[in-house]
């Protein structure tokens, strides 16, 4: 018996985006184009997803020429996308790409901008659609939200068939997320702002919804009455490497924790929506994240830790690193455990951890499960145990498995750990796309379920500002530094609420 | 993520059998005896796992010398065993082995064994133990086991340290099970009988109890609530061969359903014993049984179907095999529906089916689950469903997987079954062993737990017994005929109490 390969590779074919419109990408140039937007660009064309009527217009501060912005695209393709471009392909997406040099202060710029457009329209047919990105840094996006609504450049007549696209950080703070969805309200209805977590887009992270609610096994096992806890780790090898700035105005909490990590306990923990539709599944996550809610400092002090890396193995600590105060305060790791205060989780603890310059690049979401209630099996049979888990494997691989005991063959009656295991890319043999790719495609038709809403970002928000509170005022618990390629602090496991808990990684 | 490997070799080392033993072999140069007790006790031996003071007595009515028996038994290790013999392993096992002619009707041949076994007793230390295996046809157990009664050789003073094994088929029906259970009893405790079914030697089989019982996940889906049917499947490519005499006297409830199926379906469908011994697995199996009971003649006709195979792709028909008769109406092939009529099963119909000359050999479980209660992914995402499955695979392959909905890579929200899947030979990197080394060691222990019981054996002829009472008397379902190398008839289905069910096969 081995893993199955049952599909009809015919079926895959995704369904192409249909609204005609133009792609603008502020701060078209940067890091995140290059990297992330321009190679998913070119496998949606490879993979003829693209709208038929459609254009990409970059924009950003620095003048140059549309050709000029196409090499850099182009390059950018070569060296980033998942597949060797083919030249063809390349070169028909670069002809529907152009470039306009934006002050977003200057009104004549926008004027341009608008003009643009416009002839862009004209030439390719797109009628007005429009998808502004955001893919600057996230200190330009009120004032760029103010310019794009003030001179019309999110309306066609009004604001039909305009979508706004924005990257996280999605505010630092509780209030600062609520004045920016109060801003973009100005000028777009909640239905056409696209909040991005690229993690959403990840395939087993889009399966934990199939898996949950198309099978008919598990989930009547995710509740209090079988799980003892739960555990979602996202780690990262890494240092903040350029990023030393940006991340002192954020921590692993505001970077990892509120977005990433809240999200995939939303999908975990929900209750099944009503419909497998954006709202209804945006429904039930907000009611998680409110089950949660804010910590009080006392719960704070008992149920996190945060670390910080200093140096070893070669590696320079967090404080040595470009961009970063010498007496820095900010975490890069957390450790929580939250409490989901509903009826089907109530008394389970979720155990959260983050951190950079961890042992190795994982992301997982371990589900153990309690042990039998007759424990049948005893010594001598059962010299090494360990609890059923089900294990969600987000990174590297892609992959879901479940940890049993079987019995060892042999004459003797012996236990063993053993797990049947489900490997993405092994039981389809096709490599999986992109999140970005999947995240683009669903802003180009419109498709929600995989964005964030307003609410929802505020009530993660909540508990990520309540937990920041208590760090600043009480100090507690305190800034525990780790050396570089640990698992975070020793005291990381101070969160459990028992000692027969330890983290797990698959 | 891959199946993992987790053990620790050292740990399987099963512990010996450690009571001073002569293992008497009646009808000792026959098949079972060559095939497979002779190769099971090479590797007891060379696993060190045969008594310290043991040895062997092989018994026919052919006057032999001991050195003429050891080249029979020589040779059959040489050709059947799973390993590749060791000579000094060997050598020293025949060095233990004698032979002793026996007409059981002879006084004289009586004495004369029981003057050898002391003789062995004196020369091994085996101190008056017995281990007496049938291995004769069944239609000498009878007079057998009164002669060995009536001579003392069951017994060193009384009963104590003397058991004896009895292979499959164990009566013919009720009644004669009864019989021979009764005559047992007159010379052996319950307690001292071994019935074998070398099914429950197999691993899987062995696995079964474990997967439910030392794993909480699993045992709360299995119920009524969550199954919508259970299928035992043991299906056969070849034909009867040279048993066609014996055959004619089965069929294929008798010759498989009385004994493997029925075991099978206790073991997945019990309820947690109170211990893991003997005596408490058996009376979960039993209660089984009595909660299947006799069927009515009306619930055969609408229950059972029968089949037989005919000529096709070179392969002669079952009429045509050598000992069958020219009209034979014997069953080669059965399909049944069952009820289990407990708070855990009832509703649920567990479907068996067995048969020879069928596609290909393969035991297997599948326990298939209802649906999800609200289909939240309904068309076009899921073009393509199967319900969840949970499948026990016991040959070819030993392995236990799990089918479940997963979202297939890519852009589009589409559902596809795939696996997760363990499997023995590559999670333990090691053979299993031969289902007849697990239960003659066993038998040498006095481990009864894979062993069935007297009124295991008896509740089950009942369910057998009133399928053939009506299959005889009022002649519904009719014997239909199947080409060799199908499925069985075509009207298999019939048995199903919905026409969405079929017949499944991993």
């Amino acid at each position: 018996m081995s893993t199955s390969t049952d599909y009809f590779a015919e079926s895959f074919l995704p369904r192409p985006a249909r609204n005609p419109c133009v792609l603008v990408l502020f701060g078209g140039a940067g890091a995140l184009a290059q990297r992330k937007l321009a190679p998913a660009l070119y496998n949606l064309a490879q993979d003829r997803l693209l709208p038929r009527e459609f254009a990409v217009l970059g924009s950003a501060r620095t003048p140059r020429s549309d050709d000029a912005y196409r090499d850099i695209l182009r390059q950018a393709v070569q060296q980033h996308s998942r597949r060797p471009p083919k030249p063809e392909v390349l070169e028909s997406l670069l002809r529907q790409t152009y470039y306009q040099p934006l002050r977003p202060d200057r009104q004549a710029d926008w004027k341009e901008l608008g003009r643009r457009l416009r002839e862009i329209d004209d030439r390719h047919g797109t009628t007005g659609g429009r998808l502004l990105y955001l893919c600057t840094p996230p200190e330009a996006y009120a004032s760029l939200i103010s310019a794009i609504g003030r001179h019309g450049t999110a309306a066609k007549d009004g604001r039909p068939g305009c979508r706004i696209v924005i990257e996280k950080p999605f505010g630092s703070d509780l209030d600062s997320a609520a004045r920016l969805s109060g801003l973009l309200g100005q000028w777009f209805d909640e239905s056409a702002i696209y909040r991005i977590d690229h993690f959403l887009g990840k395939e087993t992270v889009q399966n934990l919804l199939v898996f949950r609610f198309s099978n008919a096994i598990f989930e009547p096992l995710l509740n209090r009455g079988w799980v003892h806890d739960v555990q979602i780790t996202v780690a990262e090898d890494d240092g903040v490497g350029e990023r030393g700035g940006y991340y002192e105005t954020a921590g692993a909490l505001r970077d990892m924790v509120q977005n990433h990590l809240l999200q995939l306990l939303c999908l975990i923990a929900m209750e099944p929506p009503l419909r497998m539709d954006g709202e209804a599944i945006r429904d039930e996550k907000v009611k998680v994240l409110r089950a949660i809610g804010a910590l009080t400092p006392g719960e704070v002090a008992r149920q996190t830790v945060r670390g910080q890396y200093a140096a070893a193995g070669g590696k320079p600590a967090y404080r040595a690193e470009p961009g970063v105060a010498a007496d820095s305060q900010v975490e890069t790791y957390a450790a929580l455990r939250l409490e989901v205060r509903n009826p089907r989780w109530a008394g389970v603890p979720f155990y959260l951890r983050t951190g950079k310059r961890l042992g190795r690049r994982v992301g997982e979401i371990v589900v153990t499960f309690k042990r039998e209630a007759v424990p049948l099996f005893s010594r001598p049979e059962c010299d090494w145990r360990l609890p059923n888990r089900l294990i969600f494997r987000l990174q590297p691989e892609e992959g879901i498995c479940i940890a049993f005991d079987a019995k060892a063959p042999g004459p003797r009656l012996l236990l063993r750990p053993v797990r049947m295991a489900f490997n993405y890319r092994s039981s389809f043999e096709m490599p999986s796309p992109e999140a970005y790719e999947r995240l683009l495609l669903d802003a180009l038709k419109g498709e929600s379920s995989l964005f964030a809403r307003g609410d929802e970002v505020e009530a993660s928000w909540q508990i990520v500002d309540s937990i920041r509170a208590a760090w600043a005022h009480a100090g507690l618990p305190p800034l525990l530094e780790y050396p570089c390629g640990n698992w975070g602090p020793d005291q990381a496991g101070n969160v459990f609420t028992d000692p027969e808990t330890s983290w797990q990684t698959a």
